[in-house]
């Protein structure tokens, strides 16, 4: 399970919402660290979360730029995280002589530890409450709109002013829809090296079908050392490795970073999602999916270079897919309406929450309803194309970086520039064929959606066919050569203006066209969508004080659960399956792709305690984003790794289900053993138990 | 998965129907052999159905009298089945001191084999249609009382006489529900011994939650001989054993006896199944098992005694439970709704079928709107006694066998005595302690749902609790010897009269009562709905020919189907499983009940080739009473042993969904292997593979 990109859907999307008023359901929650669950904790496990152990759990667990979580687990600077976390990484190491997603990598020494292209590690080193400032702003605005801009200069001010002060990446992160702003301060990390990644066929073994559910046999591990300076970060925050793993029933938490959630969202939101939002982009994820499977049958290597995109395509598809399942499922919806009418009554109840809050509900819906009226705009118009992106971001940055900071497009704030920068010039490769056949895909789609007179379509197409347009661009480009791309940026706005690039010549072409839909997106939905949230956050803490998390921003959460199997298709599934279970589960198929074994395992097989956990399920409440987050028991040892969430999960966007929704884990043991017995990676496991290298 | 024993809803229950106008799914069907799909069989897989194959499998296949089906798997009489149809002679030849259902049983030398105390073996030697003769009967009547008196006597005398004539066992069978009446006549033997079946905790591992799923991990065997005249039965209508089994996607037939399907059944009935039949028989099957495991918990002994019954019960009621959820699925009953107004409105347009055929809908709802009037005396006047139903055979025996045979009621016609009279001597055990904690639970239940006034309960009561009445019931009565219930038989009418047994006593003062009830039931629901059935028998002849097959009627049926996985919860199904996911399974519920491993699997583990296949699904469509059935390739060898069905074939009773519904068998691998490795039974594999003992 990976993080879902939806940012293009996340721009009018939807934020703000209601609280449900329904009690919480045991164990159901992602908590911020300012407001840890410690009293259910205590009450149902006996167990107190003290001030040192949360300190210690949060400046172990990292966050990475690529989607995921992960933890410290040696004082050597060792990361744990998931494979399918450092498989973009190991994709843009990879070449057509060296594959490391199908054969893995292993460092017996320091020397041969391999450096990340573009991979950020970041550490969350403080929370501040920043509430009170960024309403204090708003003060003096009349309309949603100046809200909306003096909200955003705010934030932008608070960012640049905390990363000036103390050099902390510093981000404000929109709690419980606009009912709390914090500062989030992170030490980040930029020079991260593989260590240890096994097979892509063991780590994502069962491939698609197996990928969202349970039982699975996956060793869905990587380990990475972090740098500083050009040596191994050492510090004593890091998680202590408990090879034994959790028992059944045993209370455990996971940290990490979920990505994003909706349960506070109204019901007009969720039918909007339900109807337009989510229909949409399957839509679009099934193009981009039949896209590259076609590119991928023509060869060897382009199957190679495709395989990681396809595999995030297929993983996006299939929990979207459970997402809308979610939606469609009558009870669902019936028990977030009722929740809406209760909330919505209680403020209609007292006069002046009427007065300040009532009409909320109203003013996001009819935002909502706005938003479906340009779905076809913001959703058709893409070029499913890394080339593009870098060069509408060339393009947009030296108009962005002029204005002030807090007037300018969302990820071009001072604080956002470095990271934007390394992206912006990292040496990963790009494909021109592979780019050629995604453009070629995409643009088909827009035009059967958007018609061939759409101003877009007539830009890029200018009367050529979808290939036609898609060769001369990627053709006509170099982009592609990063030192091409820090050319421009440092040659400012006349370079880019004078630059005869086919990818930045259209994208000056269309930079109008966007700007426009993301101010109007601005303006009309997303300003009176976050006046409204404000108001329903208001109402809500008003109502019911902070008895409850937030929804989930992709920022440090606990959750806390239990090992536990639960009740699936008629019977029992187990709290873990074992090594036993991966040969079952490949003999089954008779070792069918993707159910086939990499050789090591059918060579080494006689070497294994086959009845070695290799996976295991918790109670845990968590969501994409979440993957690679360790799974930690009362001790702070680390007990597991979570890689992603079984089928019931998948509603997990909307209710927490407590009695199926479960996270799935990697178990220690099956790790440790794997290491020794079938990687000759002793010295690694010895690191694990010991801290010693 | 076993047959269902619903007798008691079968009497006033529906087995009339309207036929389905869909067309039939790719592999639907459970045929009869006079009909057999070969066209189907010949187009999709290209294989021909010859009359020599047919009669070969049909000889080589058996049903016993327990509720299951068999077939013969060497010239040496060696009948292969389930553990689980074998259960109840297991329990039955066991005692506190030796417990055959815990521990196994192999029969190392032929002198060594154990008699059955009352297990029947029938061969279906015959099939003669007898349609033109019983309708032929029902001329000159006028009333439905009078057609179904007719019909019945017709029938009695029709079995009579080829019994006389031929000596088989012979059953007239109502197929089509109506449609046509068919002379199937019996080769039995009733010698049956006993050679193999293992540990119940590897026959049933994974217990009742794992109980109709997969995967599985069954060894759900049993191997009886059959003799005559004191000698193995000597053969050539055997199958022979192929150790390979079937590999994936290859055709497959099974060969058995399903037990009821109510497809054609008409919406209105499917409704009463719905509303009434199954929630009480579901509330009457948790006062069993409730009932029986609190006698259970009082030792070990009790434990022992019961839990053969408990195992059936809760088999049942999960069966039952997930045929009420396919009633209450929207879409089944939708498009049940749909097929009959197809069905109807075809009928409608021809005006002499409307005017021959147009009422029977309409007769049958108001039929079932009448059955449910009674519903409480029909459901909540039981004792769930051995004895008392022994004291009710008595009792009605001496009546019955004086009447003409078409007047007697059913299971006292001349050709079903002998058959009856195996049962009512049985040597089997009747336990007085469990008998007093049965009768005790049910009347509970009967007094709760019938109130104390009723004449049922003031009788049985007669101011007693219901804990008085059964220990005063059991404590004076003497026929839990068979020696006592042969002198009642064999003294007639006058000594069941003169008999102070209290169960006797207490049958005779019922009698009356339960005469009225079926004679009401008889005429006023069973003769309007045999009469309505017929004419929708005839209907559906006379509109789509003789194109699909009849609801299953416990009667000999071929099915055809491959080996086949299907999606499941997200995910792919395996087409087999093998030894390693037995210990996966074991090994991740931590070895506890019901996921232990006899020792032996323990002990012997290292001498398992461990990816020999175990289980293995069919894309056949079975029911309850195939269980015990042979899986057959081309070459008519056995590949499997059919032993349930998964969680998706529950809704089977109503429809087939080729998508999903499978048949679960034991693969002809695991069961060499385990014979071989684990229960030093080597001798008995080679008669199976060579035929040679």
């Amino acid at each position: 399970m990976q993080r879902l990109h939806l940012n293009r859907f996340m721009v009018g999307g939807a934020f703000l919402a209601a609280l449900s008023v329904t009690g919480l359901r045991a164990e159901e929650g992602m908590w911020t660290f300012d407001n840890p669950p410690a009293k259910l904790i205590q009450e149902k496990y006996n167990f107190t979360l003290t001030p040192a152990w949360l300190e210690h759990v949060r400046l172990s667990s990292v966050r990475l730029n690529d989607g995921g979580s992960g933890s410290f687990v040696s004082p050597h600077g060792l990361l744990l995280t998931n494979h399918h976390v450092a498989r973009g990484q190991l994709q843009k190491n990879s070449t057509a002589q060296r594959d490391y997603i199908r054969d893995g990598f292993y460092a017996a020494t320091a020397a041969e530890e391999m450096k990340s292209p573009d991979l950020e590690v970041n550490v969350l080193v403080s929370l501040e409450n920043v509430t009170g400032r960024v309403q204090q702003a708003l003060q003096g605005a009349r309309t949603p709109e100046q809200e909306f801009a003096a909200r955003k200069s705010a934030i932008a001010a608070i960012e640049r002013e905390s990363q000036q002060n103390t050099g902390f990446r510093s981000d404000v992160v929109t709690l419980y829809q606009g009912g709390e702003y914090w500062l989030y301060r992170y030490k980040k990390y930029t020079d991260v090296r593989l260590v240890f990644a096994p097979e892509q066929q063991i780590a994502f073994f069962g491939g698609d079908p197996d990928n969202f559910t349970y039982p699975r046999y996956d060793l869905d591990m990587a380990l990475f050392r972090v740098y500083e300076d050009n040596r191994p970060v050492e510090s004593k925050n890091y998680l202590q490795w408990n090879p034994q793993g959790a028992a059944d029933g045993e209370l455990v938490f996971v940290v990490g970073h979920p990505g994003s959630t909706q349960r506070l969202n109204t019901l007009a939101e969720l039918e909007s999602e339900r109807d337009t939002g989510l229909p949409t982009i399957l839509k679009i994820l099934r193009n981009r999916i039949e896209t590259l499977k076609k590119y991928s049958a023509t060869g060897a290597e382009p199957a190679r270079q495709s395989a990681s995109v396809i595999f995030g395509l297929e993983n996006s598809f299939k929990a979207l897919e459970g997402r809308l399942k979610g939606l469609l499922d009558k009870r669902v919806m019936d028990a977030k309406r009722a929740d809406e009418e209760r909330f919505r009554a209680r403020v209609m109840n007292d006069a002046s929450w009427k007065a300040a809050y009532g009409g909320a509900w109203d003013q996001i819906a009819s935002a909502e309803r706005l938003l479906n009226t340009r779905n076809k705009e913001r959703s058709f118009r893409g070029l499913y194309s890394q080339l593009a992106n870098l060069a509408q971001t060339i393009v947009q940055y030296g108009v962005e970086v002029k204005k002030p900071d807090g007037e300018r497009l969302p990820g071009y704030h001072e604080a956002q520039l470095e990271s934007m920068r390394m992206q912006l010039f990292s040496p990963a490769p790009i494909y021109p064929e592979m780019e050629i056949a995604r453009i070629a895909g995409a643009l088909e789609l827009d035009v059967a959606e958007s018609g061939a007179e759409d101003p877009f379509i007539k830009i890029v197409l200018n009367g050529r066919t979808p290939r036609q347009a898609a060769e001369a661009l990627v053709r006509g480009s170099k982009l592609a050569d990063p030192a091409a791309r820090r050319q421009l940026i440092e040659g400012g706005e006349a370079a880019v203006a004078a630059s005869p690039d086919t990818m930045i010549v259209l994208a000056r072409q269309l930079d109008p066209m966007r700007r426009e839909l993301i101010k109007w997106t601005e303006d009309k939905v997303q300003a009176v969508k976050e006046r409204a949230g404000e108001q329903l956050g208001k109402a809500r803490f008003a109502a019911f004080g902070k008895s409850t998390y937030p929804d989930a921003t992709f920022t440090l959460r606990l959750s806390y659960g239990q090992v536990k199997g639960y009740p699936m298709n008629g019977t029992a599934a187990a709290p873990k399956t074992t090594l036993y279970g991966l040969y079952d589960r490949a003999a089954s198929f008779d070792y069918k792709e993707p159910f086939q074994l990499p050789a090591r395992y059918v060579e080494r097989r006689a070497a294994l305690e086959l009845s070695t956990p290799l996976n295991f399920v918790t109670t845990n409440d968590i969501i994409g984003g979440n993957s690679g987050s360790p799974v930690i028991n009362r001790a702070g040892e680390v007990v597991g790794l979570i890689f992603d969430g079984n089928i019931e999960s998948l509603v997990g966007d909307f209710v927490y289900e407590g009695e199926t929704n479960r996270a799935v884990a990697v178990h220690t043991a099956g790790m440790t053993e794997a290491l020794r017995k079938l990687y000759d990676a002793g010295n690694l496991a010895d690191e694990l138990l010991t801290g010693k290298r």
